[in-house]
């Protein structure tokens, strides 16, 4: 007798993911029959043209092969080769061992630099975790936290399902909350009291609070007051915070600035409240999903529960070698001066130029057809806007209907979640502009049809 | 109020990895004071010294650095250019995007033909998922068929603590079987059915059995009967297998063979046994560990549950795509008459040479210690010799008065499990020459004194 899907938990059967979910999966079948499909549920740069950058890849290269400083003298420019020399030093075996658990110490020294010139704090380089990709670190730490059935975790309503699903898989609860989609999808701390008092009557013990920021799906960006506002709620109320601060560097709007919660906890001087952040090399302008690189960091943990999270980190021996370094050419960028200075300012700078006026395209955009209503995208990579279904039909009826009528692929709202009687859909701004104009035109006929 | 271990859950507190327990952090300080330690403790080959394939580094390289091709044409064979390039048209975003879930659907057929080749049998590419070395993959596996707290997985004692942790974090029971030490640590049908009878007995629904072949930490290779047996065994009594190939590569003794347990289960023609089989770029001759490539390969599983499967990896995203690269580059080597072949060739056998030598040095060199005894060193790259302790002290207490006094890291066979009564410790064969005839000679000093 084989396994039998009726052997199987409902830990795993209820597990979902929306962003490789059914949609994606026929909008693959359709390729695979000759259609084109633009793929915007996934934020995943280069599969959409985004070029990686030379700095990063460079130093990838040597690391790999280090043989090549001999053989190809001329190949790489003197900063590159000195920042190789640099990472396998740290690394002592090349990028073939397993590290330590927590990652190559010199990489982890760097990050805590880079948060120190960032934010103006200072950094325990051993509370660093370098992972593969945020995604793993979140899974730790919701591991970590999640003790039984009746643990919950706050997670923003709409959300990354990479939250609900790990939830899920995890055996704890989801308590969600919901951001102000009329205040540019802000938290309110009514919005998460209420939250917290409606887990509590339902017998959840509630023990962190999830923030996305900038945001994933809503393409908000915090400011300093509202994340003390949440780091205030946390306190009153004994939570942890994880801030999920993979999108960092993708802030478009005149006048915002990235502001992380580490910074505003040393501020605010919030020494009891636990915090989980995290960052990647998969978006930013770096954009590199493939390498699976990222990092966490905590503060005012515990040495005992520290101790916990190295054990469970361990289990996973280390994060790939190549995603460390990639850590490394991430926080240590050539500086003014260096001879990788100008390509890789001249590399960044297009990239996010780009992303800057598809943000502005794809809004403005979406906003011109009627009957969907977009947000302004501040930050991160998405749009998430509010659209009005014909009665009986639901976001994933649209989604389905909009993919085998356009090729356009993008998310329906429920597998972020959403306010009930509304409905959404989640789209990347990352296709390349000509494309993105196409999205907009074609979404504009098929919405109008579709109503 | 910060996050307090009382706060955990006893899953993440009872979960133990050995591996690198308290021993290796033990180690660590020592070194951080100046003391030489020589790390016994953990398959990390490139730590301590073995080379990486010159072929695997330089595909690495062109696939990060695409533009080598042209920076550098004279530093690469045709070959390698070559193969770079059938890699990067199979992602076809190069290295920096998440390729599909599954993994990039090019290496996954090189991996079915690499399959096809050893094994004569035909493989199913969308029945194979490229992972972040084997350990993930056994997580994903483990995950699936753990329903609930009642739901055992049959493990060996010895084990590799990866799965006594996975189990342990999934929340389901461990349900031990004895490998014969006294018939070279081999499976034997009597022991595997007292197992499953007691852990009936105590009301646990026995799900899969883990086989590890070759044998970590016991060293042992399984032939075609054994495996046959172990076939018979689970199909007699409906269970799945998780088959641990990673040292597939590691046999040492004239006239053994690596056996799949994919080929015997064609041959025995059990449709009905469910076949999870593993593999990795972290040990045999490449010994890639800070790569973390690997890949997973299954049989004998209703389409239902392979959409589970592919749900699972799905959360998770994909694996690294230099990971993956690896793995195309540990299943498609340069053959004979190609550019990078006789440099291949003799790397490879350079590293299988030495491993055979200190094989058989460390083996015979514990065994001329009293109260020492080792069985052969057939496979895979650990010895699990059986110690006879003083009245009152344990293998903790051992292992850590060799470090201490010998600088020698070893892993107390407490971690891996023993039979009651026993002590064992595990140590590696990978140090160089030099050093294992330093360790045994320590050692024997050690032990003498110790007792």
């Amino acid at each position: 007798m084989t396994v039998r899907l009726a052997d199987l938990g409902k830990t795993v059967l209820e597990t979902e993911y929306a962003v490789r979910g059914p949609i994606v999966a026929r909008a693959a079948e359709l390729e695979k029959q000759g259609r084109e499909v633009i793929y915007c549920n996934i934020g995943n740069p280069q599969s959409l043209g985004q070029k990686a950058l030379t700095w990063n890849r460079q130093i990838l290269a040597l690391c790999e092969y280090p043989e090549l400083m001999e053989r190809a003298p001329g190949a790489f420019p003197a900063d590159v080769v000195e920042a190789a020399k640099a990472i396998l030093a740290g690394t002592k075996h090349g990028m073939g061992a397993y590290s330590e658990s927590r990652g190559v110490r010199s990489i982890r020294e760097a990050v805590a630099e880079f948060i120190l010139e960032r934010d103006h704090i200072g950094v325990d380089p051993d509370a660093i975790f370098l992972t593969d990709g945020a995604s793993k670190g979140v899974q730790t730490i919701l591991r970590l936290l999640i003790s039984g059935p009746q643990d919950g975790i706050m997670v923003p309503i709409p959300q990354y399902p990479l939250y609900s699903a790990s939830i899920t898989l995890f055996e704890g609860r989801m308590v969600p909350y919901f951001l102000d989609e009329a205040n540019g999808w802000k938290l309110s701390r009514p919005m998460l009291e209420a939250s917290l008092v409606q887990a509590k009557a339902g017998g959840t013990r509630v023990k962190a609070i999830c923030v996305i920021n900038p945001g994933n799906p809503t393409g908000a960006v915090l400011d300093e007051a509202n994340i003390a506002m949440i780091i205030g709620f946390a306190k009153a109320h004994g939570l942890s915070i994880l801030a999920d601060e993979v999108y960092q560097e993708n802030i478009y709007l005149p006048g915002d600035a990235f502001v992380s919660f580490a910074k505003v906890l040393h501020q605010v001087e919030a020494k009891d409240v636990s915090l989980f952040s995290f960052h990647s090399c998969s978006k930013g302008f770096l954009g590199e999903c493939g390498v699976r690189g990222g990092y966490f960091e905590y503060r005012n943990v515990p040495d005992d529960v520290a101790a916990q999270i190295l054990k469970l980190q361990s289990v996973n021996l280390c994060a790939n070698l190549p995603g460390q370094t990639a850590a490394y050419a991430m926080v240590r960028p050539p500086k003014p001066g260096m001879p990788s200075y100008p390509q890789y300012a001249a590399e960044k700078g297009a990239i996010l130029d780009t992303l800057r006026q598809r943000a502005i395209l794809l809004a403005e955009g979406l906003n011109r057809i009627e009957g969907i209503t977009c947000n302004v995208i501040a930050g991160a990579m998405y749009a998430f806007p509010s659209i009005t279904l014909p009665p009986g039909r639901t976001d994933f009826d649209y989604a389905l209907a909009l993919l085998e009528q356009t090729g356009i692929c993008v998310v329906p709202g429920s597998g972020f979640g959403q306010a009930e009687g509304t409905a959404h859909f989640r789209t990347t701004i990352l296709p390349p502009t000509e494309k993105i104009q196409q999205v907009v035109k074609d979404l504009a006929e098929f919405h109008r049809n579709y109503r």
